[in-house]
């Protein structure tokens, strides 16, 4: 049979993504299913959430920044970083598998949870003891194995050993940053803190370091790029992070059910302190609106919440000016993103793409 | 002020694990608190959790291993190998800080559960939310990290990079069993599994893989132990491993509470699947003592589980003879796992150390 010629990385990168790591399930699964059948079959439903979708965003920072600092775009070197930055994604499919638990959702890209599929599977079969307490095990026990693979993989993907030296640096800051990251995000919630700098704080980690500063720095590192570069990467993807959250944060107040994938007003429910939140909670209570403020206080994590109360927080968010505040703050660090990157001495086309990467990630509608 | 000299390595293994493992987490600390204090408060609880206590017993198994394989006392890669091996110890941080969560275990070491200690630091505070829901997202992160510290530790331990590789194939394999394990723990105690198989596939893999023949490959694999040595070591392990387990069941069901600081008949309460109970059940069918079966059936898991009862099933267990039957096995396993560490090629006093732990961990008390 004639082998099918594959498209390049560089024009088909989450597919590409895709097919290492599924590659790399396959192996792992072979090697558990002999030993013990039962967890072969969870792993399997960790696979599948794995392979099921996601927009691949941190291989594809990573990548592109291996590519703009000169790494090759195919070839032995290329697969090795392939592999590399796929790995990101097993660290991420643990983010968001303790993440849901965490939150007790019940739903991810339309699908039961990996928490709620578990709990379900224990209730069918009518085993014994509590099924959340079944799926809540399944759910740690798989999100820990991911987050280990991840490593596994990462550090057997072929890469330079100078390289791989080099890359251990961003790889070790991210995963604890990442921690770090959803712990101020779980801690601001319980204590209700409406500062700015505390959400800030939170997209800074959670989002900008985690999802793009650290995978630029990665794929840098991994092409060995001088120490300015990495700088100006850094730079880039330390404004685009935070004003990705920004914008993740006016979708989840304002976005389009149909378009996210998210019940409307799901933030809000949760008790999310975002930036958007605390800048309408400071302006009400500056112009002494006492019960604006308190509308919005007191939908912040109601269990209750109805529809009326969502469009009410909407408009108030809106008239306090709180969302044309946000929506400047994007527009700022959007531009002092850009100004470092240009500054960066990267070569074509990747310079055009993190540009491309920057406007989705800034503008996006989901 | 003159340096203090330190005990060799060898005569003082478990201080100088905690010493290198105290050095890794202050680094690691000092890398964190600067940009996100809140979250260097949490850490220092991890910190304190990884340095209070425990046998350090897969760094010991490991390092005895790797110095009986040759690998040296002292001096440089020494110093490499103890951190490789004291990383076990994160791992296992993480294990049992998720392992308490899943349990629902409120004590550890006499000490409130990671878990538990950080919903009671929400609930003085009065903090927002449930306090219950807050520990265990503290809980999950915290033992996050600590195995993706583990892995950084182990890979910036300084090791040769040969060495390393060939001990990757170990620590690979051993979070892999870990967290196989337990799911299969969970999943018995779900299913209600009586067999002895499944008791003995949780055993092999949540502590003769994991506890003791993993990491005795790991040393073995890191001073280049030619292929005999390291299939000695491991047969060693795994019967020692689930020796090991079955001494462990033994004393969770007739254990002195003063001695194993777990309230009597902890084991049954939480509904384990154990060998002894699985032995007695069988015994008690085939012999048709119904009545004696259903005490037994009734006990295991039962929330409210008197004293009179665990005395009752104590009776029994030793009345259907399973506990001459484990007993018998333990020995067994003893005598097959020291015939294969006689035919593994060690060096003094490597093999003597060895037949210490053997005997400790398969005849203790505690």
């Amino acid at each position: 049979m004639q082998q099918v010629i594959d498209p390049s990385i560089d024009s088909a990168l989450p597919a590409h993504v895709e097919r290492v790591l599924a590659g790399y399930l396959d192996e792992r699964h072979a090697g558990m299913a002999d030993m013990a059948p039962s967890f072969g079959s969870a792993v399997e439903s960790l696979a599948r959430f794995v392979l099921d979708g996601g927009k691949r965003l941190r291989p594809t920072f990573a990548w592109w920044a291996w590519r703009g600092a000169g790494g090759a775009a195919e070839g032995h070197q290329a697969g090795a970083v392939l592999r590399a930055v796929s790995a990101l994604e097993l660290i991420q499919a643990c983010a968001l598998v303790h993440d849901d638990l965490m939150d007790a959702s019940a739903m991810r890209r339309g699908k039961p949870t990996v928490h709620v599929s578990f709990a379900a599977r224990h209730r069918e079969r009518g085993w014994l003891g509590e099924p959340e307490r079944f799926g809540a095990a399944a759910a740690i026990l798989l999100g820990d194995l991911a987050l280990a693979w991840a490593d596994d993989m990462f550090v057997s993907s072929g890469l330079d050993p100078h390289r791989q030296a080099a890359a251990l640096v961003p790889w070790r800051a991210m995963r604890a940053e990442m921690l770090a990251g959803q712990y101020l995000d779980v801690l601001t919630q319980a204590t209700g803190d409406e500062s700015a700098e505390a959400a800030l704080s939170v997209a800074r980690m959670k989002t900008a370091a985690y999802t793009v500063e650290r995978p630029l720095h990665m794929g840098a590192a991994l092409a060995g790029a001088p120490e300015a570069t990495v700088r100006a990467l850094r730079a880039f993807g330390a404004d685009i992070g935070v004003a990705f959250q920004l914008r993740d944060d006016l979708l989840g107040m304002f976005g389009d059910t149909d378009v996210t994938g998210k019940p409307a007003g799901d933030d809000l429910r949760e008790g999310k302190r975002t930036l958007l939140m605390s800048v309408g909670l400071a302006r009400a209570d500056a112009a002494g609106r006492t019960a604006d403020a308190a509308v919005l206080r007191g939908a912040l994590g109601a269990d209750d919440l109805d529809a009326a109360t969502v469009e009410r927080a909407r408009e108030l968010l809106t008239d306090l000016g709180a969302v044309v505040d946000v929506e400047r703050r994007i527009g700022e660090l959007t531009t002092t993103a850009l100004d470092a990157l240009g500054s960066a001495e990267l070569t074509d086309p990747a310079v055009r793409v993190l540009v491309e990467l920057a406007d989705a990630a800034t503008r996006r509608t989901s």
